[in-house]
C-alpha cells in the first residue's frame, strides 16, 4: 500500500465509515463528485473554460480530490491496484484505438472504417 | 511526474488526443465512466453487491481504470498534484468532521447538532 | 404545445436563457440534477430507503422537478415529442423484454439464454 | 393518471419490475441515462453540437425517452405529480431568479450582487 492510499484509509477507518462503503455506494459517491464538478462548466461556452478553472481552481481541486479518495478506496477494497488496472487497460485500448487509426480523431473504436 | 502519469500522457499524446480534453470534457468523461461502473450495480439489492463485484470484477476494473485514467490527465493538464490535493482535503474534512462528531455516522455535517 | 411546456419555455424565455441551451448542456444538467437526487440516498440501506423518502419529500421534489424541466426544454429544443418518444421506445423495448423472458427479472436483454 | 403514465406503469407491471424499483435504484437509473446522452456529446466542441444532434436523433430519442420513463415512474411510486412539481419549482426558482437580475445571465443565484 503506497502512503496516499494509507492516509486515506486511516482517515475513512477512524471515523468507522467502512460500514457505508460498498462497490454501489462508492460507484454512486464518484459519480456525485463528478457531476459537482461538471456542475462548474454547466454552461460554459468552450472559450469560457480556461477562465473558468483560474477563478475556480481551489473548488476543482477539491472535488478531483473526492473523486481521487473515493476511488482509492474502491481500489482499496476491492483489491484493486489502480495502477495495474490501468495499465491493463491501455493495453486494450491500444489495440481497440491503434496510432494509425485513432490519431486526430475522438472517434469511437465502433466507428472506425475498416 | 511518476510513471503512470507519464505513460498515460505518452498515450495521450501519441493519438494526439489532447485537443478534445479540457476540465469541461474531462469531467464529463469521469461523470460517464462513472455511471458505467454505477450501472453494474443498477438494480442490486444490498446483499447482492459483493457477488455482482466477483462475477464482474474484470469489468470494474476497466471501468475503474478509465476514471483513474481521466483523472490523472485532468489533474496533469490543470497542474494538479493528486496526492498534495487529497491530502489538503483531508484536513479540511477532519475539520468538517472530527472524529468524535463524525464516528460511526454517515450524516453530513450540516446535520450534526451542535 | 401542452400547458405544462408553455409555463416552462415562458420562464426560460422571460429570462433569456435560450442562449445557454444545447442537448449538451441540458444533457449535463440533467445528469447534475439527478446526482443531486442520488445524493440523497448515498449511504442508505436498502431499508433506509422508504424513511428518507418520507423525510426529504419536498427536497426530492424539487430534484424531480429540475429534472422535468430541464427534460421539457431539451425535447421542446430538439422537437421531440416525449409521449411518443417513450411509446417508441417502449415498443422497442417489448421485443427486447418480451414478459415471457423479463417477468421477474433485472437482467439485460443481453444476458437472456435463448 | 394520464394516458403515457397509465401505459409506462402499465408495461413496468406487466413485467413484475416493481420489485426492483425505489427512489434510490430509480434516481440511479436517471443518471445512468443521462450519461448515456450526454456521451454523444462527450468530445463535441460547441459548434459540432447540431450536427451531432442532427445525426443521432435517434439514438438522443431513445436516451430521452428512457430518462422520461423512469422519471414518470419514481413520480408515481412517491404519489408526486409531475406538473405540480415543477410548478411549485417555478415558484420559488421566480423569486431566487427575478426576471430583472437573471435576465439574460447563466449565475447562480447565489452569485447575484445585491
Amino acid at each position: 500500500m503506497d502512503s496516499i492510499e494509507k492516509e486515506i484509509i486511516k482517515f475513512r477507518d477512524e471515523r468507522d465509515w467502512k460500514q457505508f462503503h460498498n462497490a454501489r455506494t462508492l460507484a454512486a459517491s464518484i459519480v456525485i463528485e463528478s457531476a459537482e464538478l461538471l456542475e462548474l462548466f454547466q454552461w460554459a461556452k468552450d472559450e469560457e473554460i480556461e477562465e473558468i478553472v483560474e477563478k475556480k481552481l481551489d473548488k476543482i481541486k477539491d472535488e478531483i480530490a473526492d473523486i481521487y479518495a473515493y476511488l482509492v478506496i474502491l481500489a482499496h477494497d476491492l483489491g484493486i491496484n489502480l495502477q495495474d488496472a490501468v495499465r491493463e487497460k491501455m493495453k486494450k485500448n491500444a489495440r481497440k484505438y491503434p496510432v494509425d487509426k485513432a490519431k486526430g480523431t475522438s472517434k469511437k473504436y465502433t466507428e472506425f472504417v475498416e
